[in-house]
């Protein structure tokens, strides 16, 4: 019955990974090594490549021809089984991988597929990690994957194996230095697991490699835990499936904690500055009583006072059912939804830099009526953060308010109104929560598993290929495993540009919440009910075995078509 | 692949319980449901109850036998195995059961347990289920149980099959009204599902129902996630075991993205004001970078720059061997444990009682010298927190104080210093996390959901042989199942006193982290080899069947001497 920690995982004798080394598995981690990575059937045997009709771009279309000459208008590729092996090609390819931005669950798993896609496929061949994002591209700091490098990660969390970096290929300067290091590594292609701004920066290196007549092809890989990176070819990015049932998980306890107690209000802020899918995933899987989704408060030009009445009116409603309790669910980045904040905060940062905050308060006319309204609005605690606690520039930190813990102080006011009025009969006790870290590094969901090894075996067979500037792409994810598509979609067809200082910049658009897709619509039609009765749902702890253990997220098989 | 939730759980049909009635199944909950629960060999078949000698008092006997003149000096009982069933038993018993205070994982089962062994071993009886905790006895508000109100409950988290209170049956009065009730339903007798405080409440219910003659006998069960409550005879608290997973399941992935990221320094705290046991079981389960154990602490009378020295003297460590993060566990009760801190507390209640806070800090001349000092020591949030938020009799709110924030913000200051000084060169970065809410409520594991049935169905067992003031008690926990022993300890024998308004109170002592203990001693002699070489460990959520799903915490296993 005790604890069978294993010191050294199996297989890892020879050069084990100087991370992991001093790690010990737990009996959980060390059963996941063995965990099997099933291939969709099309990658089993022999296949081909399609390629698909010539692309377009998201939008701007002539400017993101003009940016990626090479690039743009490339077509999609599919892979078809074929009845014999094709021959000629190329052997012993030299490839790099590199991991960029936040950590996704899955993330070594990529690194597996496309490790074991090129052992099985085109022989003696060397894969390179670069180590610590993109800087270690431009620093051509690397470590030479082997198998027993490899073996402890299958299947593991987080994204310490050559770990990640926030660094951008940007300058003519940084482009000429991964250009030495594609040289010096004479590396037949890369591949660059990140999110939008990685799958840009992924693209500008295709093009810029190709102009330069260079053989480095680049392949892209969706990651993030946020699940802003989709679209129809690519239909999630990975890594979501893991961090939600993550913070299901705890959400489920506290539903059930709020409901044998009977006296919390439990505000759980979760991840997604940009996007609020995951919010609305957990709203799926648990049934909160309320969840806030930022773009319908954009869409609806909802100010902080709507919401903070919307929530207050259902507390007083559940008050009236004798629920003085419940659990609401807010994305991280809901405050940058609302534009009457963001107004405010641009007269503060004009403002703070220029004039002088009098206690008096003299300083507060400054503000446009509206702005000063709000200003007064807000809690004590949240006025005094906005005052004094400003980023490197002076600005405003708009991302170190707590906006569960604001919410909660809004609510409070807001009851008391109401009591004391005599239209609220209740007691209100908020509790804060914040879900962030704990979801991005836990150890990959069997879906996140093995949609990430396929996505990197995906990537192989790309680059093997001598594809460029595509991003790996494996679809019809709500069949099974065995009748997964894949293939590799144009990265230029999933760009906008913007403009930024005077330049047109391309830009993959993050997938926002679409308030006319499924998930959305499912969640709408539901929230009144889920507000008043209590429908809670404890999702549990993940299970990597037995019931459930198989399950993909609401929002891929809502947007897929498919019943959740 | 979908979600296949269950809208009711199977034989809920009948008289389903309300609260559940109105809630959605996840796979993973309805697959728990189906969970068996095997009893150990000595409940399976018939058996006796035997006796062994006259009890004492963990201390002040003689103060003890004067408060419970029936209940001292009972004895422990033991069932065995006997040939026969035992004939002359009882049938048609009426038993009540009540949970008292915070949640822990298993408490439904306890009374699946009770239920069980009432409809195998003694046809017709009844069970009554008190609403709302000890409130529910005094006020008489109660439901009766049944197979279809009890079903959904099996193996799920949470108390809100009957909820939940902390009320205490204290004042004649309300002893009074517990009678009533008693005689009302004609009880038996009655299973205390409680704490420490719960259970000393139990053993005076037990005395005073024997006392007025009456026929309602009374025992207890040990429940709190803390892991206080526990002596020899009753070698753990249930709930425990699953808290410390879940938490350590978070604490396991935040080290993962400690690792990946390598520039945060976690500073977690976690549940146990009083006692450390959690932090413990945690740093054992994770082997964390540091752990403060709150009884270290207070048995070398450590101050809270000695605490923010180690932490530091440690990051400074970390940082030459290349290391910027870490992660750190932290007791919620720690500051409770620092002796300096609460002087410094008891001088600020009395000042702020009586003085004004004047804007240029002579009040502080009020404070002596070492409280003086400490108070200047602590961030400025904190100084404004203890000055500004009393609770509603005039008293700093020290259990407000977030003590992880509080030392983010002390290291960080130390840190710089040392910056200047030239002693240190690295960065630092502090994130904060409270793991409290999110274990209390999970689905039980393996091992709470079989320890629970059997306390719950050795308690049946108890009150049906006539027994009164004993707590049940399941041993041999680090053997299989079935070799576990069942029995009953006096609860007069875990009791001492405590001098209070001049009187003597009885109270079961909370079971502190003892620093000569195996898992205490365990840590130690790792800690230095966790700090700075990093060895974490991710045990990963939660598993149900399959690897390390039967797993024992280590505590629990090295308190009984097996290797953990």
């Amino acid at each position: 019955m005790g604890f069978a920690n294993s010191v050294l995982p199996e297989g890892s004798g020879k050069s084990p990974a100087p991370g992991r080394l001093t790690s010990v598995y737990s009996e959980v981690q060390t059963n996941r090594l063995h965990h099997p990575l099933p291939l969709p059937s099309v990658l089993r045997g022999p296949f081909k490549l399609l390629d698909g009709p010539p692309s377009s771009a998201a939008g701007n279309p002539d400017e993101i021809a003009k940016l990626f000459p090479n690039m743009f208008g490339q077509p999609s590729a599919k892979l078809v089984p074929t009845g014999s092996v094709p021959t000629g090609l190329p052997q012993g390819l030299r490839i790099g991988v590199v991991l960029s931005g936040g950590q996704a669950p899955g993330g070594h798993n990529v690194i597996s597929g496309i490790f074991d896609y090129l052992q099985e496929r085109a022989q003696r061949s060397t894969v390179y990690g670069f180590k610590g994002g993109p800087a270690g591209i431009m620093k051509c700091k690397y470590v030479e994957l082997t198998p027993d490098f490899i073996y402890p990660y299958r299947n593991q969390g987080g994204f310490d194996m050559i770990c990640s970096g926030r660094d951008k290929i940007e300058t003519p300067e940084q482009f000429k230095q991964a250009e030495e290091t594609a040289m010096k590594l004479d590396l037949d292609g890369l591949l660059v697991i990140g999110g939008d701004d990685s799958n840009t920066n992924a693209c500008l290196l295709a093009e810029n490699f190709r102009q330069k007549n260079m053989k480095t092809r680049v392949i892209g890989c969706p990651k993030t835990i946020d699940g802003d990176l989709k679209c129809k070819e690519v239909p999630a990015s990975f890594g979501f499936d893991t961090a939600c049932k993550i913070y299901s998980e705890m959400i489920g306890n506290v539903m059930t904690d709020a409901r044998s107690t009977g006296k919390y209000y439990h505000f759980v802020r979760l991840m997604g500055r940009a996007a609020s899918h995951i919010t609305l995933e957990c709203a799926l899987q648990t049934h909160s009583n309320i969840a806030i989704i930022g773009e319908e408060v954009a869409a609806k030009k909802e100010t902080l006072k709507n919401v903070t009445d919307y929530i207050t009116d259902i507390i007083c409603k559940r008050a009236k059912l004798g629920y003085n309790y419940g659990v609401i669910l807010i994305p991280e980045g809901l405050i940058d939804f609302i534009p009457e904040v963001q107004q405010l905060i641009a007269e503060l940062n004009e403002i703070l830099a220029h004039d002088v905050v009098d206690k008096e308060g003299l300083w507060k006319k400054k503000l446009q009526q509206q702005s000063q309204l709000l200003f007064e609005f807000l809690p004590q605690a949240i006025q005094e953060q906005l005052l004094l606690e400003r980023d490197p520039h002076g600005n405003v930190q708009v991302a170190k308010i707590e906006t569960e813990k604001m919410l909660i102080s809004m609510v409070e006011t807001e009851l008391e109104k109401r009591k004391s009025e005599g239209t609220y009969v209740g007691h209100f006790k908020g509790q804060s929560h914040f879900f962030g870290y704990e979801g991005r590094c836990g150890l990959p969901t069997n879906f996140d598993a093995t949609y990430c090894y396929a996505l990197g075996y995906a990537a192989g067979a790309l680059l093997h290929s001598g594809k460029t500037g595509l991003i790996s792409s494996v679809g019809n994810l709500s069949a099974p495993i065995d009748e997964w598509t894949v293939g590799g979609t144009a990265l230029t067809s999933l760009m906008d540009v913007e403009r930024r200082h005077g330049k047109f910049k391309p830009v993959i658009k993050k997938a926002m919440v679409e308030l006319e897709g499924a998930p959305f619509r499912k969640f709408a039609s539901m929230r009144d009910e889920w507000a008043l009765n209590n429908r809670y749902i404890s999702p549990g702890p993940i299970q990597f075995i037995g019931p459930g253990s198989n399950n993909v997220n609401h929002t891929l098989l809502l947007e897929l078509g498919a019943q959740a």
